[in-house]
């Protein structure tokens, strides 16, 4: 007997029926001969309506009060669906975060999972319910306050109860049939990717592949849970995503472990480049200026530092960062010019960014040749570079994002004959 | 300094103005110089809401989510509240019911407290905050599920808190006034009561006053909690509910303490009357008949047996329930007609209940006569009787009940001179 845990988000729940279509799959996976564990995020809505509510209220409501308010959200969904579960003949039984045993750090908004103690799930199991836990929610052990884990924070519970209870897989619930090649609203002949390693999963999310949340892939990756995800319209498989080789033979049982050079393109349109001009060519302005902006909480992602003339003694420095905290960190930077003694800031959120992944890259020196090609061929400029072992990333002007994707997408091989299937919502 | 309990229901936060309103008044008693403890329900519609969605997914919900699943509602007005008082420049911090420590049984859906330990709330008064405390809900400690409390939940919640705190008063915010001398949707000229013993405000609750429900009432007299029954759309002195002639002198700070003969005057629609024909009259068969009613979990209120004729040997047996549990309690009693040997029954949902009460009437000898004269002249039948020594009921037929009530609260010189003040609200 398998131990999966399923994780459903909040527009697989949204009203009686996505319940109680999300229910049959449950209890389907039961009748399997499988042990179920189903995490699950507040219903449709439910969190920017509580979040509305808060606003009309106040500017600036207590974390603590906040976490307090959105938590509720997990416990109205999970209650619902033990309920369309025992209506469907089903044993199941739902957990907050805190009964479920996710003890947290006391970040009311961001908190990170400290420990999970899934007793209770264990039991609930044993005595063969489905066990239904709040995703999303955890509990501050210091303060027995509730504390929510923010953005991806559904996906990272599953994850992380999976790795407690020792699950054979944890299945990620979404409105596409798994992972493409790259992104099938942009490039229709994108395909559907059926096994990828955590590796590369984690350059593709961090890239701008929605799919699957960061913190999620990283957590995966370091327990060593194997994740599928998968479309919550279909019974097909989808993507697995794999900790360690050791792991995909085991799922795939005996399949040759053909790694393709490239698993795939992710894009990205949520950055900003910032350009800080007339840097002094000395020891220690670089760190200066990074120390700024972690100083307004801003996460630079790529940076390029010019050469500078030596006539000048002055040098360029570019940097992107997400869009939302682009304001805060130009404001801390003008604030700190005459310390700094840069001469002036650029500001660009006219860019788009292109990654392309693949753990073969490591072994294939032709990579980047065929890359840079294809862009050039494609008309696109390229403003920044970066790269891993496993990723190349550059900038563009954001007009140029969706061409630069497609001519990288076909000249890898990736495109294939069947359009991608995309079921009805906006993603996630 | 004192420390008040208020208690705020779903109409009183059915959005973010009244979560305002609400949070004014408050901040208001607090900067009186008041500890506050807010107990609050969930918002307006929400509960409703919420069992729509659990009645689309099966007919028969485990108790236990329910549970889970209506609790959410209080967590969302509390933290609403919170952040709304936080927002109006005081400390706040809002508290569920396992939090506040409401220890209760593990009777879902109808759980009764046992325990209070409300260290957290003691602790965040001491620390100068306003608590604001989730009604209706505890946790059943052996299983660390969370319960609820039925109707009437969040006012037993309040005066709980009232007593392990050693709060001064327990203040019940409603849409009217008080409690009035009657129902002034029936008598116009209903005056407010401006104080009332415990002992009467039971009766009168459970004689189908629906300002403050029986349990709360029963819990208040039994920890010697001062109720304070007011508006939350006034300033106004409401109803002192008051657990002893000690308390009153002590509340009323020297005021001679005079007790009126009669409180007021309450009616009932809710109930029906059984008849059950040709019992055979010997020993244990109305024992029999009362079992088999308490079999189906239907709750007797009023009983009249006849008189039984010698030459029969037969006699009838009529009583009073809910009519939401004569379907059950005929269903019952049909089932065991020919073990009891009864010959048939009557049902009738078309009564009324009118009772007096007042703990006056204990002295007053000529009481009774002047309820019956007053029923007479109005022309009223009385059907079933039924005393005790602060009160008087009789069942009429339910077109005659409002004459009724009008009649008798004239005939006790109960009608002031001003109309009843009721704010919208269609009543709790």
């Amino acid at each position: 007997m398998s131990l999966i845990v399923q994780k459903f988000g909040g527009s697989s729940v949204s009203d009686a029926e996505g319940i109680k279509r999300v229910a049959r799959r449950i209890i389907d996976t039961k009748a399997a001969g499988n042990d179920v564990v189903v995490v699950v995020s507040a219903m449709g809505d439910t969190t920017d309506e509580l979040l509305d509510l808060a606003a009309q209220l106040t500017d600036d409501a207590p974390a603590r009060e906040m976490d307090m308010l959105l938590s509720a959200g997990e416990r109205i969904s999970m209650a619902l669906l033990a309920m369309a579960i025992d209506g469907l003949g089903e044993k199941a039984v739902s957990f907050t975060g805190s009964q479920a045993g996710m003890i947290t750090d006391a970040i009311h908004g961001k908190a990170r999972i400290i420990d999970v103690s899934p007793q209770r799930v264990r039991r609930a199991i044993d005595r063969g319910y489905v066990a239904i836990v709040a995703g999303f929610q955890g509990m501050n052990k210091e303060s027995n306050d509730v504390t929510t884990m923010g953005r991806g924070g559904s996906d990272t519970t599953a994850v992380a109860l999976a790795a407690a209870l020792g699950a054979d897989s944890c299945e990620i619930y979404t409105d596409v049939d798994g992972v493409y090649t790259a992104d099938p609203r942009v490039v229709a002949s994108a395909q559907k990717i059926d096994k990828i390693s955590s590796e590369e999963m984690l350059e593709l999310a961090a890239s701008g592949a929605k799919i699957l949340h960061l913190r999620c892939v990283e957590y995966a990756r370091r327990f060593g849970v194997p994740l599928h995800v998968r479309s919550s319209f279909s019974t097909n498989e989808g993507t697995w995503v794999l900790p360690s080789p050791d792991d995909q033979i085991k799922i795939q049982e005996g399949e040759p472990l053909e790694q393709p050079i490239i698993s795939g393109v992710a894009h990205d349109r949520s950055e900003a480049k910032v350009t800080v001009i007339g840097v002094p060519d000395i020891p220690g302005k670089a760190a200066q200026i990074f120390g700024v902006i972690a100083g307004a909480h801003a996460n630079i992602d790529m940076i390029v530092q010019n050469v500078s003339t030596a006539a000048s003694g002055k040098t360029d420095i570019s940097f992107t960062l997400p869009i939302v905290e682009g304001k805060d960190a130009l404001e801390a930077l003008r604030a700190a010019q005459a310390e700094i003694g840069f001469e002036g800031i650029e500001y660009d959120d006219e860019i788009g960014k292109l990654s392309l992944i693949g753990a073969g890259m490591r072994s294939n020196p032709g990579v980047s040749f065929t890359f840079f090609e294809a862009l050039h061929k494609a008309g696109v400029n390229v403003d920044m570079i970066s790269t891993s072992e496993i990723r190349i990333s550059v900038v563009t002007h954001a007009d140029k994002l969706n061409d630069a994707v497609r001519a990288v997408h076909a000249a890898f091989d990736l495109d294939g004959e069947a359009e991608a299937t995309v079921y009805g919502g906006t993603g996630r």
